[in-house]
C-alpha cells in the first residue's frame, strides 16, 4: 500500500528536515519525494505558491513548511499539553525562525561580496544577539526549548540549528552548552539516529 | 477587576491588530497598552527577545505575533475543527505573512532611493504574484481565506492586507473583488466594526 504522506523538497534537508523528523519519529510512513534543482522550473508552477515544501495527504496538498510540522507534530504527540503551552511552543519556533531567515538572506544573495557581509554581520550582532537568550530559555525549560519536555521545538531547532553551522562555517554552538544538547538529545533518539545514518548525504 | 489579557505594542495596528481584532470579536477584555516611540529603547530590553507585541496572562509573557493570534482564535473559537482544517489555516496565514514580509522590507529600508525600488517591485512582481493566487483561494473556498468558513485566517488577511494599501499608496485590492470582500466581511462584524470607529488613529 502507498504511504499515507508525501512530502515533496528538494534534494536536500532545509526546510522539509523538520517534518521528516516528526515523520521518522512518530513512525508515519510516507513518501520522501526530492526534486533535482534542474527539474524545479517545470515542477514550480504545479505547487501553491509555487514553493516546497508540500505535504500530500489523502488527495489534499498544502505548503508552508512550518505549518506542516506543527500539523504533523500534532499527529506524533510532540505538542503542548494545553492552548498556552501550544502558545510557548510556537513562540520559540517562529523566533528560531527568524534567526533562520537571518541565514536564509545569504542563501539568497548571489554576490559574493555581498553573501560575506551578511555572514559577518551574523557572527558579530544576530548570534551574540539570540544564543545567550535562547540558551538561557533551555535551562528554564530543563534542557528543551519550551515547556520543560520534548517537544516539536527541539525539532525544529535541531534541524534548523545545524543549517547554521553550515553557513556561517564555524560551529555556531560552540560556547552554548544547553543548546547543543538540546539538538544532541533530538539528534540521539534512536529513530532519528538511525535517520541520519540513512538518509541522503546533501550539503543543506 | 483587571482584565485577563493585556496586549502590549507600539501605538499602531501593525502585528497586533490581528489579537485586538480576535479579543473584540469574542467579547475578550484586554489591556490595550501602547509603548511611545520615543520610549521604546528603555522598554526593549524588558521582552522576550526585544520584541513586541507581547501577550501576558496570569504572570506569564509571551511574544511572536502570529503564535498569540493562533492562541486567541482558539479563545474565540475561530479555529479548524480537526487538525488538517488548522494546517489549511496555518498555511494560508504563512503565505500571506510572506506577502506582507515584503512590505516590511520597505519600512525598515532607511534610504528613500531604496524604498522606492522596493514598492515599485512589489507592484511589478509581488503582488500580480500573490493576489490572483490569493483570489482563487478564496472563491474556492466560499469567499472565506480557508476551510469555507470564517477562521482567523480571515482576521489576519483583514488585519494586514490594510497595510500594502497604506505602503503602497493603492487601493492593492482593486481588482480582486473576492479578496476585498473577505477583508470587508471582518470588518462589518458588529464587534469589529465598533471597534474600528474607536481605536486610536494611527498611520500603521
Amino acid at each position: 500500500m502507498a504511504p499515507a504522506y508525501k512530502l515533496t523538497y528538494f534534494d536536500g534537508r532545509g526546510l522539509a528536515e523538520t517534518s521528516r523528523f516528526l515523520m521518522k519519529y512518530g513512525g508515519i510512513d510516507f513518501e520522501d519525494c526530492r526534486i533535482k534543482r534542474e527539474e524545479w522550473p517545470q515542477w514550480k508552477p504545479k505547487f501553491p505558491f509555487g514553493q516546497v515544501p508540500v505535504l500530500e495527504h489523502k488527495g489534499k496538498v498544502v505548503g508552508q513548511s512550518i505549518a506542516i510540522a506543527r500539523y504533523l507534530a500534532k499527529q506524533v504527540k510532540l505538542v503542548g499539553n494545553d492552548d498556552w503551552e501550544n502558545l510557548e511552543i510556537d513562540a520559540i519556533v517562529d523566533t528560531i525562525n527568524d534567526l533562520r531567515m537571518k541565514h536564509a538572506a545569504w542563501f539568497y544573495e548571489p554576490d559574493e561580496a555581498k553573501k560575506k557581509v551578511i555572514i559577518e554581520n551574523i557572527k558579530k550582532d544576530t548570534l551574540p544577539y539570540y544564543l545567550p537568550r535562547l540558551e538561557e530559555i533551555v535551562k528554564k525549560n530543563k534542557g528543551f526549548l519550551a515547556v520543560g519536555r520534548l517537544t516539536w521545538a527541539d525539532f525544529y531547532w535541531a534541524t534548523v540549528s545545524q543549517v547554521f553551522d553550515v553557513v556561517n562555517g564555524i560551529d555556531t554552538l560552540a560556547n552554548y552548552p544547553e543548546l547543543k544538547a538540546a539538538r544532541e538529545r533530538v539528534n540521539s533518539l534512536p529513530a532519528i539516529k538511525k535517520w541520519i545514518e540513512v538518509r541522503p548525504k546533501t550539503d543543506f
